[in-house]
């Protein structure tokens, strides 16, 4: 089951600056994680149960928030790149999807002016910068912002590498806009070292979740988490929630694809805490896999991209939507009304 | 082993309408389930026995009548799209070849006008419609016209997802044809309703197999179970057969392919019902495979619509004996001269 | 590792009437079988062993006979197809390789004519007709000119399904050379019948192998056994020695690769009786995969055929020779100098 | 991940003798192992540990030196057929790089020379030559000349076999270059014999492990081995390392891939001996897998004779380099900051 039409990676692809278009689908090193990420879903099979009164079927969600559905936008960076009214679009498509927005460290846009379109919750994800003073005051601006969670990335202590190409150029994006979220916090002078100042900082450590907390007085969900016992370190560390990600495959190449780590993610974690997870999802069908093998929620990270490109927010509403229309109808064939009714015996 | 030349697969799509063609082929969402369903049977190698007495070759079969083969007719909608006499032309085919017939509930043919050209039992396929007066009409009907058994399909709450293709038009169908075995049913006038009406209720659970077995008197098959577990529901509420399908991939996407699912339900079932099995059945050593993991009977889909297409009641029929005598062939070089002597170790 | 040029599968291709060359590369049915023997031998690896003291590799062996390599030639019909002077170039070629030959019970050549090329023994392939008693003959004659050994094909009670193609003639083959072999059994009236007469008996069982031994004194190998538990069957009914083959793929299609049925076989005899494989071994490696899983020699069905076909006797023995030469290769740099030291370590 | 552009297979391929290409490029056999060894590693996915403090990523290593990189040079054959300075261009590039490098007992250059360009210890390789003496005495010139360690090639008894390809010619070398390293030790008559003098002994045991030691008093890391038990036998013999190979496919083909024999040996060997492994490595995250596996340190054949080829001494460096960097990079993404934090639980 592929997604709208209008929509599509290709419908994108012709719209987009090639830069830019390269830029949102490359992964890392030799891109085998990303090329394989989709893929890794359409391995499992479904056993559905039959017979079941699948009259209405429900996808309501509490998940630090009240949601309409499970099919949430994952972070990604400089939405501007793909319509022009950015993060802004983005924000006001998930607002009317009723779907969990994960807000980037790294937008076009002050997260002030994001939050203001949604009338509700979103989620925040968080870098830690080389000058820890930005993140503390960006997180507490989230907070204010009506932010009900942080996501913390923890698998990019630095950017993954991209082989040369020969043909790349830079990003087309001014500092002013790349720098939209943090400019406040930047010193007047002394510009040689901004881009150094909000690097990431590949020191941080499971210390980080806390101190997050504090500041923020918000849970944090460890994001990039793809084993049993990191999952297990993080939450002993106070994490709210755990993120299975291989980063679209931007960051570690070779990373084990996230639909074969969930399983082993759910096991360890034990319901302590709740765990999301996306990279390659496409579908209902995909996101009906990834909720029946313990998912509380998954998250469409160049789908939703896509459908900037193509239609700005529209074009992202169209794709949350559709996958969740997928989703519903996949579970009622499957014999399910709600996501609670959603286990690992409808995937083999 | 493929099927008899002139009634292929190549074929039909030669003369049928594009619209009709892609309406048969098709399978719901992304084409998963209907694209692996045959290969799925052509993972299992064979362990033949050698130095048999195997002169005489048997496929004669007792299940819910008298059969000379175990090569059934799956129930499909509608085959005067295919051929002008439609069912009757394939319930001619399938009583000339000794083989069990189902009819669907979706005719363009009066079941009684079909029951008429066979001299013999035959089943017929349940949709519970949302005037459920008007199934219970139906099924007593199709007792009295010599149905020996009904085939309740479980997997069908609702019409599996098909995404816009953008040049799909409406099947051929005149209002007539598509409700010709339930008009008799409908009341006379609010016709805007018909449809809504007839269509599957999305609401029927287990309890519709005692429900059908008490209004029509006849054993019940419940069609489209993939699990053990679900196969033992429906026992236990009163199921007298169970059929191993996933809607020839029309219904749940990713379903898991029938020659996967096939052994595990056999295990769980234990021999208290007889057990059948659809989906990517070509040939007859395809036929080989799920008889011996235990299925007492298989049944074609699409390849009867082929030969329907191709050559009318002839050429179903070739489609049926054509199987039928690969079938023996390939027994009698496995060691086998019955379908008792079937049995798992005939298959890795 | 490919076989020598000049006598491979294409160069045979080209010298090779296209009907005959259709009949020499099919298997039966959709070629299932077929298509997978070699691929299937290339799936094992190697497990060599270093620092062996490996100045000699010798591949003598005791196997009904004495002979200098363990490839020999599997038993196929009517050799004059493929090259003027028939069995007898075979022949010839088998003996000055030192390699076991098998002639079939259908020839070109009367087999007295054969065996006087051979100075040594041989081993003659049983199908046991309609008519018994033209059998009995035949072995009898088998014996008298030097047969060690009888080959029982037990998988073939009648010849494999073949789809009809709609441009396959006839072999080029006249009665007289069909009939070579058991011409002078024939009654000189009622021709008729002949065919009839020399056909296979689907009725033979396991008690043909001690009919055999008794009418011939000779120890009778079955041909055709791809499970343990048939193999045991066999040997139990005096059977001496177990020939894994699934006839090139020529009978029931879908037949498990002789490559995986080779070790259930083995472990099941236990060393009762040599095991011999053949199907799809094409070069020394193939050999050495075989011959460390189990067995005691390893036989070429088509790579004869094709050496026929290009060259006559120099062609077959250049295919003998080189996979002897490329086995004795690869079994010095596993380590291994005599044939006693294969062992399934060798093999993942 | 692949290798820097600039020193690629492809380009290596643009400027090499087509003769020269062959013999560097070529397995042996059916190129079965040389074709899938790269693939191999491609198998492993990485479960990398997140939120670890990353700013440094060490790769230091002592093993029979001290190194700077665990990415080494395997030894091979006659490099001025690559590039004018052959081995001294190497060497130079080993020595910048801080890389083991080991060096062929094949060269064009003098190995006294080739110590001379590197200020530090290298390991040299050995083939025991039919004239002991020889090997013997070169030994000793080699520990002489600041070789730290020998590698004893197990897989070579004799050399793997090479299919005639028809357009094959001898390589582009002077018996001079071809003699560089042992001319001296050559009887000044009976020339007819000098190939035969220097050739592989194929009678050699685990006894000359023992005896390599004694004559040189360097440790013996004998490469070649692909199973565990040969490790041990290897060990009990007095074996200082093991090297994981299979000769870059060149041996016996279809011989294990090292990427799967290597978990084995490293199991067997508990740690009592260092082990190592080449084939197939071509890029840092291949070379991840590998060391977290329980290599201690990674070899690069055909790579480094690429580098040397586009680019000399540049070239070779450029190879090394560039590896180790993505390594690194990958290691601190893995979460690990130095080669001892590399553990089995980072591959799936
Ligand atoms: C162009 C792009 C930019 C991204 N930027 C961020 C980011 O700023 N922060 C972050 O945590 N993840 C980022 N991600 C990763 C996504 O959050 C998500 O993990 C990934 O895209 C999911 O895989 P999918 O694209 O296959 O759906 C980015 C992904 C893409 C494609
Ligand atoms: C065009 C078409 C119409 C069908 N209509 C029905 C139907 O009315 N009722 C039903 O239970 N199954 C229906 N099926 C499913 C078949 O009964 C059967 O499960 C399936 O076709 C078997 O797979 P095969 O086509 O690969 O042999 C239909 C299938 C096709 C292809
Ligand atoms: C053209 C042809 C004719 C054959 N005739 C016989 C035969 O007469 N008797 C028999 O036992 N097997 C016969 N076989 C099977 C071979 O003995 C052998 O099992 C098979 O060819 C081995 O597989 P390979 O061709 O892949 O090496 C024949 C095979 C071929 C290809
Ligand atoms: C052209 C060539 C020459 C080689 N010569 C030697 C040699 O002289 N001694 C040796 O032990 N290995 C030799 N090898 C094998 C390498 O040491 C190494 O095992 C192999 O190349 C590793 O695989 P890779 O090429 O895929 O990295 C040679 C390999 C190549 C490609």
């Amino acid at each position: 089951m592929s997604l709208v039409e209008g929509s599509s990676e290709a419908a994108a692809r012709e719209v987009l600056d090639p830069d830019v278009w390269h830029y949102v689908s490359r992964g890392a090193g030799g891109n085998v994680s990303v090329g394989e990420a989709a893929g890794a879903w359409r391995t499992y099979r479904f056993r559905p149960r039959v017979l079941q009164d699948v009259r209405r079927v429900e996808t309501d969600l509490e998940l630090f928030g009240t949601w309409r559905t499970p099919i949430g936008i994952a972070p990604s960076a400089f939405h501007q790149l793909y319509t022009p009214a950015g993060e802004l679009a983005t924000a006001a498509a998930a607002f009317a999807c009723g779907a969990p927005m994960v807000l980037s460290s790294r937008t076009t846009t002050r997260l002030e002016d994001v939050a203001a379109v949604i009338q509700g919750p979103w989620w925040f994800q968080v870098y830690v910068m080389r000058d820890p003073s930005i993140t503390a005051a960006t997180v507490r601006r989230a907070r204010d912002a009506g932010a009900s969670a942080l996501v913390l990335t923890g698998d990019t202590p630095y950017v993954g590498y991209v082989p040369p190409t020969g043909t790349a150029r830079p990003l087309p994006l001014t500092d002013e806009l790349a720098l939209a979220n943090v400019a406040q916090h930047l010193p007047h002078e002394g510009v040689a070292d901004i881009w150094e100042l909000i690097d990431q900082d590949a020191g941080i450590t499971v210390d980080t979740i806390e101190w997050l907390a504090k500041e923020s007085g918000l849970p944090v969900i460890v994001k990039g988490i793809l084993r049993g016992d990191e999952a297990i370190r993080c939450v002993e560390a106070g994490a709210g929630g755990i993120w299975v990600s291989n980063h679209g495959g931007r960051q570690l190449d070779g990373a084990l694809p996230t639909a074969r780590a969930l399983p082993e993610v759910v096991a360890a974690v034990e319901g302590q805490v709740p765990v999301v997870v996306d990279g390659g999802i496409r579908s209902g069908t995909d996101a009906l896999a990834a909720l029946s093998l313990g998912a509380s929620a998954v998250f469409l990270g160049r789908p939703v991209i896509w459908g900037l490109a193509t239609d700005g927010q529209a074009g992202a509403e169209r794709v949350v939507d559709e996958v969740t229309a997928q989703l519903r109808h996949a579970m009622g064939l499957a014999g399910a009304t709600s996501l609670a009714q959603l286990d690992p015996s409808l995937v083999a």
